[in-house]
């Protein structure tokens, strides 16, 4: 059975308390929305609805960054859950098949829940809907659930004391035949306090017409909704702790869990280190046996096996660290390839680079790749040594196993082999230095009388 | 009614185990003291005296640059909580009103507790004590409250069974008019087990003089004292705990709030973003949609909307970032203003300095302030653009639209959209290198057999 | 008596999922084997015998450079507690005394633990057994004691109702005379499920022949035993808290120690100050008074009274930062000793050096220590001023109060008092960035049409 999502996500979030729209809040990296949308990965070949509204443009713009392959409908109005299902009939039409619907700010639902609920359909089920057993059910709706059978979704402000008992509440989450949910929802009215269309109240509808409604349960976490910046907090810790336990059992070591921040997409490979402090960005790979030393920051980046990165690394989009190198204290390297057993130990630019294997480079070398309109190209040759302090004014070739003197600013190519330098000769003032200090002290000593 | 403060902060600490009076020990960048004052900051007119004795000239140094109107008195022995108001009365003599006693090392009350305190004086208690119910009462003392009136405070020692029951108990804060503060505490003994003179012995007096005496509660957590330096650190956590939280609902992102220490005086705007492991030390503010990178440090700095700061930026007193501008990596800013949208991306120290709009400096550009005695001042002019590794030698002036040249030394200065540049020509030795390096492998090559 | 100790390290340690045995895994950069014989440090004069078996070459290697008084045996096959014991016998042929036999993997049980075990066999116990009170006993051996002695100890799957419910459970540290120990492992058959030789078996053959066998109880977090990687996590969690706690108490401030690691050997004196974020590596001592801010990282150094480290400091082995000094934000120093008072303010790396008293070394300064091949030394006279961006190409010497300008490459030495330059002359091309500038826009302009 063709299952498609339809993700509500057009809600505001006033209690974010962000000009940013709520779905675009980040968890590791990635929104708020594309978590969601992660519980319908394993269904395949339905199509994918996104219902936007608040902030519209922000968000298809994520959207299509994001998630390219999804369909955007837009909610002009606020009028409740149901009339934002609604807006995805067109998107919809014809296309057969069952709808689940999320939501853009419940990012934690995993995709076996998702296959229960279709189980749930092909059991016979018309209408199911996701419920959750409540530590503190509080004021969450209730599932009123007898023999087998979802009679109705009550509201708790409704509820009659026994029905307040109930533990078993909603969470929103519905799968439904498509067709026949567009039917339920035209007969949903907004006669209520707030004048919205709720979407919960399909069910008391299918029943009615003697349909079957079914519930499905999953772990209270599942369903965690994010409503302000304390809960997003809450979920990020949350994932992370998860990411971290399942890095441990991959073999990885992490010397202080708490302080490794992963992104959705980092892979790290077993028996590499990840000492403490260190920040994973969006899109990177560590290769197993290397080590990520303290207080590291790495995105967009690949790491070769048994390389060592840190302390104080930082990887930039485009790090391309070869096997066994070296990236040292203080050292930015931003879309550079560094050969195989290279080093860059100290206080280092590169960027728009390519370092040959085994190539040495001293402390504080920088890549001049910026004109201040144009980006340009350094390549560095296998096994050469880079003086400390060398300006390569980019493009620039350093051959294989050249040298430059400390010092030096490198204009034009340096052939394989060869030592280029460019720097003044030292000239010693013999006692100059005690004359001027005594210079300096004497005006300070005028000065503070 | 005026209410003055008498604050004590004559103990030695012992238990903090530090040659520092334990009331200068430090709760987000600032001092015990300072923080236990800080429940007063809603009661005007009143007048402050803070009691010293343990460390006095260093406590009375501390109170004059934090506090400055504080007036200071100084208890020469130890003898007594009552002993130590009573060091109070010159400082209040014809003062009139209420005075509430606080401890330097109880930082946590709040305001709208004081405020009670003085609604019950208003109330008609003649004497109020603040209490609070003690999740494991252990051996504080108890206060023993029938109908409405408290009629005694009991040390644990002395209670009898009935009293160890009570779980109400003393947080050593009372208040009381001044005249008759004073006075009670003239009575008091010193008849006891330590031969001191007790403050809380003004409960029985009172009552024997046939006064009303009244407690006021507050939660157990506003009445945490420091006495170790573990308290001090689990003291810390809360506070930043509570000052996180705060954020969260002031609508900032803070990805890792755990990771995130603020100062007592930090203010971070709406939308602001503060990646995982950020300090910020005294006397910052971050305006709207700043951004602070991961292990960034920022102490004295203003940073404008939507600037970017870090990773690993260091800001120190004096950093003026400007709207939209960029501090990179390894950057160090100190009393330098730096113009809208101006980048300063790369291992640079940018120190006594204004740097114009929209300029840019390369990586590991110094400039040189200090000539060992005198800082100087460097200008940068708007949309200049230094060159990798230039050492501005202040005092030197950069003009608007100017360049320097990667690596160049700059000691005077440029004009606006000149080109300066400083640096020996470039020179290739072929063969050089390989010669060099066969050489100094022969040598130690010889040296290991 | 003199007591003996057989530590077991031969298991795999499958769970760890890592191609490095188990013991090698470290705790607070000791591995888990040196954290276990630390249970032994005060039991004089006995032999330490290591029994290996995976990876027997990486672990003798790690033995020998870590503790290189163990001996070292090997135990060719896995076939059991027992058998591993036994290939201690002829490292104890005639040594006499009594052995207790530890655990690899078993990190944190207590000097005082293994005095109590001596002890009960001094009072007359045979055999003795270290035992838990098991918070949740789970599938743990049962030590069935009755009248005060050990009667046997019973795998879970044997036991019978009335002993599963017992919770003293077995640690499988046992401590006996060392010829009967071997004598009863004679006696150890492998007819189990399993086919080894269990050591737990060695009860059941005492009592059997009338011997005498007695519990020792430990609190359950001594037993601890490391599987996993997440166990790894967490014991070094368990270890930091504690010695956070240890240095609390010793009258170091750790604003939040949460953030804060120590190696196994870290010594930190009284009012030393350390601010979050800061890596300790191992062989570390910081004096009284000194202040390490955040996001330092320690390894192999020295911190004299007083001295102020970082932020973003890194100390490398055998940085020795004398009295007062100052190393400030990215830095690195290794193999370098400081002098009283000097400073090294930023973006420098000092390697191979000796730097003076009250010296000064400008942002950006690098000592040029590695020609390709050879490491060369740098000394640096007291009172010496280094200008910004000084390359010193070492071997070089910097006399006592010389100075050298920013951006000079030092290659002689240079006197004391003395000033030395190296620096091409500063030319100024008037209106020459503005026209670059033009046409760089102007290129861009067109290929972007």
């Amino acid at each position: 059975m063709t299952t498609h999502i339809v993700c509500l996500a057009a809600g505001q979030g006033t209690r974010m308390n962000s000009d940013r729209p709520k779905v675009l809040h980040e968890i590791a990296h990635a929104p708020l929305f594309v978590h969601a949308l992660g519980a319908a990965r394993d269904l395949d070949g339905g199509r994918r609805v996104l219902v936007v509204g608040h902030g519209a443009d922000e968000v298809r713009a994520a959207a299509a960054d994001a998630l390219p392959d999804l369909e955007i409908v837009e909610q002009a109005e606020r009028r409740g859950t149901a009339h934002a299902v609604a807006q995805a009939r067109p998107a919809l039409q014809g296309a057969g098949g069952d709808v689940i619907v999320l939501y853009g700010d419940t990012p934690f639902i995993r995709p076996e829940t998702l296959a229960r609920l279709a189980a749930a359909r092909a059991g016979g089920a018309d209408v199911v809907v996701l419920g959750f057993e409540a530590a503190d059910p509080g004021r969450y709706g209730r599932l009123v659930v007898e023999g087998g059978t979802l009679e109705r979704i009550v509201e708790f402000k409704d509820a009659t004391e026994a029905e307040q008992a109930i533990t078993l509440c909603n969470s929103g989450v519905v799968c439904a035949d498509a067709a026949l949910l567009f039917d339920l929802i035209d007969a949903v009215g907004c006669e209520n306090a707030s004048g919205e269309y709720y979407l919960t109240d399909i069910v008391g509808i299918a029943r009615a017409r003697g349909l079957h409604a079914a519930a499905v349960t999953c772990p209270e976490a599942e369903t965690m909704g994010i409503n302000t910046r304390a809960e997003l907090a809450r979920a990020e810790a949350l994932w992370q702790a998860r990411r971290r336990a399942e890095a441990l059992a991959d073999g990885v070591t992490l010397v202080a869990p708490d302080t490794v921040f992963f992104a959705h997409d980092t892979h790290i490979g077993r028996d590499a280190v990840v000492e403490p402090n260190v920040v994973f960005g969006p899109d990177v790979t560590v290769e197993s046996g290397a080590v990520i030393r303290a207080f590291s920051h790495l995105e967009g980046a690949h790491v070769g096996a048994r390389a060592v990165i840190g302390p104080y690394a930082r990887l930039r989009p485009g790090a391309e660290i070869g096997n066994g190198a070296k990236i040292g204290n203080f050292v930015e390297v931003k879309a550079a390839e560094i050969g195989e057993g290279a080093k860059v130990n100290h206080l280092s630019y590169v960027g728009d680079a390519q370092v040959g294997e085994a190539a040495n480079l001293g402390a504080g070398t920088v890549t001049c790749n910026y004109d201040g309109v144009f980006k340009h190209r350094t390549e560095i040759g296998a096994g050469a040594f880079i003086g400390s302090s060398t300006m390569l004014v980019a493009p620039v070739r350093i051959g294989a196993g050249a040298m430059t003197g400390s010092g030096s600013v490198i204009t034009s190519d340096v052939p394989d082999g060869a030592l280029a330098i460019g720097r003044a000769r030292q000239v010693v003032k013999d006692g100059l230095a005690r004359r001027m200090m005594d210079r300096l002290r004497a005006a300070k000593a005028k000065r503070t009388n």
